[in-house]
């Protein structure tokens, strides 16, 4: 039985729940609350002892990092969906872009993110609460984007972060003004994995990420966002945050 | 036949250069000389447009990025020789750790590496030329970065990259004092990956990586030093940079 410790279907915990609906998968989600720290809890550590989702657990084994677990599912799952081409120079394409996205791609939008959206979480929480909760983060740099998110990121950081969600958002489109998918002409862990960071820039960052600017992007994530197997994952799995709410 | 445009025998270039030597297959070094920018130049750009070394050429095919290199090699060229463990939960393993080099630990070495070696190059130029220079690198991080290196690297980047140095050196000596390799039981491509950027530090920074404080990095140094691949490509294969001299 396979298990699944994620937030919502969004970012880094996207990329492997969406990875298991594509290929028809059974598994079960333990859905980790964010705002209540929960994947910092003792329990979870004795999981992921760096405190984060997602993680998969197959029978007594552990996997970590959403791009190694996407992998790991074509490896051991050989389903008939394939996400990943059966040629070697088909997955160097699928993985030179996925290693950009948890490289730079997923970095640059995951700091507006947090400035937006994590920095009212962790200005909600009092002095104390929130220095206990910041101790119990095993990762350094982590600790480091907390204290950041409270106090707002530097506008130089934000600047910087800006300039590299254009210069991603303009790689993407390059290549989908060109071709339907990212990696060859089939659909792989390579869309899956940036869709996991660009769906939801339509609407948050609709500025750069439209119909007029982005036409071919768009096109793809309005291709990815109707395949079935996106749409089940949706209707099945909650988000923790609505761009009209509070996060829950 | 297969071409490897390249550095010397250090940092990414070692990857898929070390990886080859292991798997005994039959190529050609293309090597390019750092110090003249020769990455940079439009017939390598028409090669690689990120102007980035090591690449790979395969017949009619151009695989970039030294770790997908690596992976290319173990899926185009099954040798007798493997690099990548059998088992999905063992290239689990193995990728969490070239996934790690990639993202943290080469980043922090290679910031003092530059401070250290990069510096006095990019200040032996005239302003105009280092202008020029500057001007042909494709991508904007990479000018920073050269921009940097020329008028030093603010302190407190260079005191935080060391305390990265620091965790990476702690994490590789926790695994490498209870096993032999880093994934599982068999040299893989982590070892290759992290050696790539590990090796040295025992002349670059003695006093993090030596006997007493980390015997089994130590040990694993010496022991991947020893392998007969590895040291036909260091005898085969110069460096640029020597410690006791100039950059060539």
């Amino acid at each position: 039985m396979l298990t699944l410790y994620s937030f919502g279907p969004g970012a880094n915990s996207l990329k492997p729940m969406l990875a298991l609906y594509e290929k028809g998968l059974e598994f079960k989600i333990v859905r980790l609350n964010p705002a209540r720290f929960e994947h910092h809890e003792d329990w979870f550590k004795a999981i992921n002892p760096n405190g984060q989702v997602p993680a998969l657990v197959d029978a007594d084994k552990v996997i970590t990092e959403s791009t190694v677990i996407c992998e790991y599912l074509e490896d051991e799952y050989p389903t008939e969906v394939k996400l990943r081409p059966d040629d070697s120079y088909g997955r160097a394409q699928m993985r030179v872009w996925t290693k950009w996205v948890d490289e730079y791609f997923c970095w640059c939008v995951s700091t507006i993110g947090w400035e937006r959206m994590i920095s009212r979480m962790a200005r909600a929480i009092g002095d104390e609460e929130f220095e206990e909760r910041v101790k119990r983060i095993p990762i350094p740099e982590q600790q480091t984007k907390w204290r950041n998110a409270r106090a707002g990121f530097p506008q130089a950081v934000l600047d910087e972060e800006m300039r590299k969600i254009g210069v991603s958002v303009r790689r993407l489109e390059a290549r989908l003004a060109e071709s339907e998918w990212l990696a060859g002409d089939m659909y792989t862990l390579a869309d899956i994995c940036n869709f996991a960071i660009a769906n939801g820039m339509q609407f948050g960052f609709p500025e750069i990420v439209n119909e007029a600017e982005t036409p071919g992007l768009m096109r793809w994530l309005a291709r990815i966002n109707d395949r079935p197997a996106t749409k089940m994952m949706f209707a099945e799995v909650p988000f923790e945050f609505r761009r009209d709410k509070e996060p829950a």
